[in-house]
């Protein structure tokens, strides 16, 4: 069986440095790949040796798959761990890897394909008896024959053009007695603005959940699934905060839900790491999505009820090892929450809000996990996706690990750029969240910038430096500009000492 | 039942900033006292409100204990947690608290008492069926009796001096034939040095372990234990690498020894945190020594394998909340260790190097915890003990937690003063402790200053800096000094560049 002594990492940020500490751990050496815009970035410096691809942005330097393959014969590179983005999910990359004699720290070639095709994957799962949403498989014009099916499918029914995308001609029929007006509606205008009349016809879930399965296979064909994520809270379609276990799932539909994962990642032949995403609905059903053939950025909240760890699991796997446990063995223990720290201003619907992090201070102590890849001084490159961090605590129950958290956002001091700390202190602190009965449209339904905790008023500011000033110069002479000031302008604890 | 609102830590460092993390994770407002030399503190800062006692030494701050009662009373502070040291183990500050009607958060002040005092304790637990040392109750000259009861007690024999101390005085006994010969030297040695010939006589333990049992008590009379710590490795006679669970108690030792701490805390109507101290010989014999009655410094091992908060344990049971929780419902999960970060500089007996720490980063990823007090450009005070932080990681084996120590140990970079880092990894790295095979002698026995890593030496760092000025030039324009240097002055991981 080959042994991974080399591993190259062909990603930057925060999953470079998160793969490199496993890999180093287990005494395997690792060389970074960079951009000239990441140049000074931890990842680089915390390598055995790093190479330089090119300049920023990607596709002259992270995407470049010959270069990034020339680099290991040069190291004598044995594996490339690719991440995830960038060529994680690229094919024909996984291919040229194998075809070089390099172990692709991944699934198949033929895997990634598979599921990287909506259809492939469709066709491919279908002898598994995987839930899907509800809907027809062909697209229509037949208005009597559609109402037929919708009938049997059931109300609501969402209505979309063959030929559109991005929300274009979708009509959501609440019941059978507006459909055929809907219906009609649909086709003519699917005529007009895409020259095709046919439509498809699905369920609409009203209240959905993202939930997703993390599963895990060896080249043996062991598979096991490491019980789900709930990603519901999104802004921009895009995941901000995770947890597991889901608050909503019972252990009868995790065994479901599980067992589903499973026959996706067998009905494709999958081994190493992956996840399949499901849509849930307010009865708890559940219908699959996808499948994500790679490490998730939000895998670590699985790490920590499950115990393992991710990305070693994917090596050995890589390596040719077969899993060391079984689906018995594993236990949820305790709760995670994970939130994304994006560069992003939540008072200006979530932008990007590149430049320095003058200020850069992680919460630190019990069940407090931080995955970054800047430091204090940094600049967020304007290249790329702008994660600063992932903030993770762990905790025995739900609740702790949330209170957990709300003190970590506390503790976390970034000054110089706007984050998503506040949104995500705002989401943890909501009814919704703390009960569970939320979905995808939390941030729709619930926020707005003004529910933003916006610190202290000027007035409250001032009247705070003054008590400072009597507080401390009664015992000692604790400087106000150098202890206080920095803890008011990152909104620190100090408030509570105005009452 | 009292519902603690607000909490005054009468302690400083990372345990103040420990206490007031889980505080505040429960909606409980915090009280830091100081002393001048502390006032820049973290500690002090995270607080709510902050008290200056006064100028260091302890006595004259941190030990001051009716101007700590004085400050709850001016500031409504409902509860005092001690901490570990300073007065958190004195039955007369914890009486005066409870009398000035503020809640002590600890047990009570007459199982402090009697936990106190070495006769005390024996007396309490004699009917508890827990094993002792064997040996004499009462000091004797007679030297057949003696010989007599050495036989029972079984060989080696250690003599000591009834007026003796700090090892004077003392005599090991390998087998019968020598011990006529050594009783008559003890005592004629015991008249001479103490004017009083009288020792006593116990089993010598030849290769001790120091093992400890965390239990948890609540008022209502529920106690259970939190299995074990395995402290051996020790300098000077003080902790300095811990772990659990233990790498040599079996499930049964676990048990009993679990069971014979609960005794103990039973003994003295024990309630809160508390931890029992065993000696545990090569044949895995155990022997009570002393119970610390408060948190201990190596507490997070057992939270990190319980999944239990210690601290907000201590304070629902301050409360008079009762265990939410049975002896079955806990289970060991994973396994943790611990290093002690000492401004110590091992390579001269471990003597404290105090200074500033110059450069101060913590590893992080995965499965890292550091609690520390501390940042960088912070002067470590020389009024104090010298811990600077302590690293705990876990992961789900042995082998898994210290291959991450190390990991986390080559990524701590600490500059300006001699740490134990070095000497910790050495340990971490022995064929005795990766065994488990080791005692509270494993300094003596194995460590040498000339085994400490001495990372580069001038020839490699000229090597080095030559080939990343060659390497990076190459690629891109990294500046060596900018870059490099900071790495190789740290013993960074660019070593392994060389190779």
């Amino acid at each position: 069986m080959p042994k991974i002594k080399k591993l190259l990492v062909a990603n930057r940020g925060e999953i470079a440095l998160r793969i490199m500490r496993s890999a180093r751990e287990m005494g395997i050496k690792t060389v970074a790949v960079y951009s000239e815009a990441d140049r000074l970035s931890p990842h680089v410096k915390y390598a055995d040796e790093a190479v330089c691809l090119g300049p920023p942005p990607s596709n002259q330097s992270y995407l470049l798959g010959e270069k990034i393959i020339q680099t290991c014969k040069d190291l004598a590179v044995d594996a490339i761990h690719p991440g995830y983005g960038f060529l994680s999910e690229n094919a024909d990359f996984a291919r040229k890897v194998s075809d070089a004699g390099i172990i692709f720290v991944g699934p198949s070639p033929e895997s990634i394909e598979v599921m990287g095709s909506k259809l492939a994957a469709k066709q491919a799962v279908s002898k598994y008896d995987i839930p899907m949403v509800p809907g027809m498989e062909k697209a229509i014009t037949d208005i009597a024959f559609a109402k037929e099916k919708a009938a049997e499918i059931g109300y609501p029914i969402l209505i979309k053009a063959s030929a559109g995308g991005g929300g274009k001609g979708m009509r959501i029929v609440e019941s059978e007695v507006d459909f055929e007006e809907q219906m009609q509606r649909a086709v003519s205008e699917a005529e007009s603005a895409f020259g095709d009349g046919a439509v498809f016809i699905e369920k609409f879930i009203t209240s959905p959940r993202h939930i997703e399965i993390q599963i895990l296979g060896d080249q043996q064909g062991n598979t096991v699934y490491l019980f789900e994520r709930e990603c519901s809270i999104q802004r921009r379609h895009q995941k901000v905060i995770e947890e597991a276990p889901s608050a909503v799932v019972t252990p009868e539909l995790r065994e479901a839900m599980g067992n589903a994962a499973v026959g996706v990642a067998k009905a494709c032949n999958y081994y190493g790491a992956g996840t399949v995403e499901f849509i849930v609905d307010e009865k708890l059903n559940f219908y699959f999505l996808e499948m994500n053939t790679r490490l998730q950025v939000e895998h670590p909240v699985t790490e920590m009820i499950t115990g393992k760890d991710l990305v070693k699991e994917q090596i050995r796997v890589a390596e040719g090892q077969s899993l060391d446990f079984k689906q018995e063995d594993l236990k949820i223990q305790g709760h995670s929450v994970e939130v994304r720290v994006y560069a992003e201003d939540p008072r200006n619907n979530f932008l990007p809000d590149i430049g320095k992090l003058s200020t850069y201070v992680r919460p630190q102590g019990p069940g407090i996990r931080v995955d970054d890849g800047f430091e204090e001084g940094m600049d967020i490159p304007i290249y790329y996706d702008p994660m600063i961090s992932k903030l993770i605590t762990y905790a025995e129950t739900r609740q702790e690990a949330i209170d957990r958290m709300i003190r970590a956002i506390d503790e976390y001091k970034i000054t110089g750029i706007q984050t998503t700390l506040g949104f995500c202190k705002f989401a943890l602190g909501h009814e919704a969240f703390k009960s569970g009965q939320f979905d995808t449209k939390f941030v729709e339904r619930y926020f707005k910038p003004e529910l933003l905790d916006d610190g202290l008023s000027e007035e409250e500011e001032q009247l705070m430096v003054a008590l400072a000033v009597e507080f401390f110069q009664k015992d000692t002479a604790v400087s106000v500009k150098e202890n206080i000031q920095p803890e008011i302008t990152t909104k620190g604890n100090w408030r509570s000492r105005l009452k």
